[in-house]
């Protein structure tokens, strides 16, 4: 007996991460009860980030430019090589790190037939030019290791530092998720791989 | 840093009910990960949900025509009055009710300035013509209480058997989030108040 309008959105919302029918429901309802500007106002948010973000053509970031901000204003001496531009998000709101950024988009998954090719690390090699260090900010989990130990033995015999954040992100958990506190004290105890 | 259309797609999703900043950001960046086409599908279903979705006009349920589906093939000897479309959507799941429905988009609250007036109870005394019973199935708090003795007040001198749902519902809980046995049993046990 549905509206057949509000099964379609109820099934849009759906397809976000981690919404099940009834949260999906509650969306769908707040949106119908919104005004017919704020609707709008919302549908055009959509359409609007999907026209104007896309990958940062330097470093994989989102952003609404050729090359991103970060890539023109940062200390180039240190690359902070990350999997997803959300871990770039947690480290951005510590506001102590003022070097460039590397998305990897991914970390090495044999498993799942993720390898070299299926990430951005041909990218990071052409970006070495006057680096001192490179920081690989990957989970601590299988994956997230043996992506940083595969750039450590790209890049340390080049003569660029390599370093890892320092434990004290718990082990299992995610850079996404840990607090501020924590992510600062494991960037400033980073150690050389 | 973050690109504005980013920032401006993170506020729209930060209006749904209990989404937080992070939970807001994971949707967003779901949403830029998608396809053009994806994307421009969940607009359009926000839109075209807006633009065809009101109230029926003799229920108050959500539907895309005049009047619903429902208040046309029902058993227009019971009315089952709720205080939100939600609330319908419970029953609908259950299946075993083939009567009519009244939203009141609301239940009596004083203290916040919510009497007869603001809610749909001069709409459902127009529809008893022919009605042998009412079921106020409101939540089992304080204004839900307040709202089922104040209708059966006025609609039991018509004739007119009210009846409330049976205990069976946990008291504090709402109906919405009732599992199906718990609420077909309290459907079945409804009393006359």
């Amino acid at each position: 007996m549905q509206p057949e309008a509000l099964s379609a959105l109820i099934a849009e919302f759906r397809k976000l991460p981690a919404v099940g029918l009834k949260t999906a429901t509650r969306y769908a309802y707040a949106l119908i009860d919104m005004s017919e500007a704020e609707a709008s106002e919302f549908a055009d948010a959509i359409m609007r980030a999907k026209a104007e973000i896309h990958f940062c053509s330097e470093c994989g970031n989102y952003t609404d430019r050729e090359v991103c901000e970060r890539c023109l204003t940062a200390d180039k001496r240190v690359i902070c090589v990350v999997a997803e531009p959300r871990d770039v998000t947690a480290f951005e709101k510590l506001g102590t790190y003022d070097g460039l950024y590397h998305v990897l988009h991914g970390t090495l998954d044999f498993q799942k037939g993720i390898g070299a090719e299926q990430i951005r690390i041909k990218e990071l090699l052409t970006r070495l030019d006057g680096v001192e260090e490179v920081i690989v900010a990957t989970n601590p989990d299988v994956s997230g290791e043996m992506t940083a130990a595969y750039i450590a033995r790209l890049i340390k015999p080049l003569g660029i530092k390599v370093t890892r954040l320092a434990h004290g992100i718990p082990v299992g958990s995610e850079i996404e998720y840990t607090d501020e506190m924590t992510l600062g004290k494991a960037l400033s105890d980073r150690k050389e791989i």
